[in-house]
């Protein structure tokens, strides 16, 4: 991440990456598939924590509020490491294929989220659309907390973003379009 | 198309694909940067579409209504393609690498519908929210629209799905997670 950082992601080789940590190459493909992969090393921690806070939600609760469990989860987890973060989204931004990795390794966390609300009996395609509509107010809060210098706490960033989600959806029926 | 759906997406190659269509590979590649993106040509006239009628949506309606009616002209351009779309979905299904492709394009359209949005005037972080759970409602209509034999309309389960989004943020306020 340093060198990344430093240098620019394309700049910087596997054998620099495992230097810096100490690591010949060949233990560093051991826990990495390519050198994107250690941008994405968190997404099965955070989906871990996600799925676990989901299910620990009271039976009762509605499948937005089981999904506002979900993202409080990684959002408490992620809330120490800001700095980390921003360096991270940096580096991200600047890099149009670790843009495509981040947009599909947050759509694996919508799915997973959504199999963990089917695990509590919300039927399809509830589970899907909650899923979804939640990771896009994450993404909306993520993006402000990595954007200012000092920022929210994220989980209250989320918490804001579901509120708007929520203000948003129930403004208005859907009008017949205009032809 | 045709020869995906006959024989694969990765046994097929760009030689009779043009073969096919009647063109030389260089005509070929003159179009299509490579013979994924055959698969997704369309996504420009859908944006185009799709901006159109946000464009068009009286100034009073709320931000959601305008993310329908670009939803609907989407629906009402596709409807008529079913068969197609259905092909090409199987076709999707079976490739990892397309999957992300066609993620990414359903990513950018949500991009342009939050730029159209604030074209009409919609804050962020409202605008991109409202763009990406309209999307989220949208892959999910279009999912049931080519999986079953003879679905309802695609504008019509376009407009149930974002019902049943309104629905799903409606209920419960954010919960305090569970401990």
């Amino acid at each position: 991440m340093e060198l990344y950082a430093e240098r620019g992601f394309e700049q910087t080789t596997v054998a620099e990456i495992a230097r810096r940590a100490g690591l010949t190459e060949r233990t560093f493909f051991r826990h990495f598939a390519d050198k994107r992969e250690v941008l994405f090393a968190g997404t099965d921690s955070l989906r871990e924590l996600m799925v676990g806070a989901v299910a620990g939600v009271a039976d009762s609760a509605a499948p937005i509020e089981a999904v506002a469990a979900g993202l409080d989860a990684i959002g408490a987890f992620l809330q120490p490491g800001h700095d980390y973060s921003r360096r991270r989204q940096a580096v991200i931004a600047a890099n149009a294929e670790l843009r495509e990795r981040e947009l599909i390794k947050l759509a694996s966390l919508a799915g997973s989220l959504a199999v963990a609300l089917r695990g509590r009996g919300v039927a399809e395609p509830a589970a899907s659309l909650a899923a979804e509509a939640g990771l896009a107010a994450f993404r909306v809060a993520f993006e402000r907390w990595t954007s200012e210098d000092d920022p929210p706490m994220l989980p209250e960033l989320i918490g804001q973003s579901l509120d708007q989600l929520r203000a948003i959806a129930a403004a208005g029926r859907t009008p017949e379009p205009q032809r």
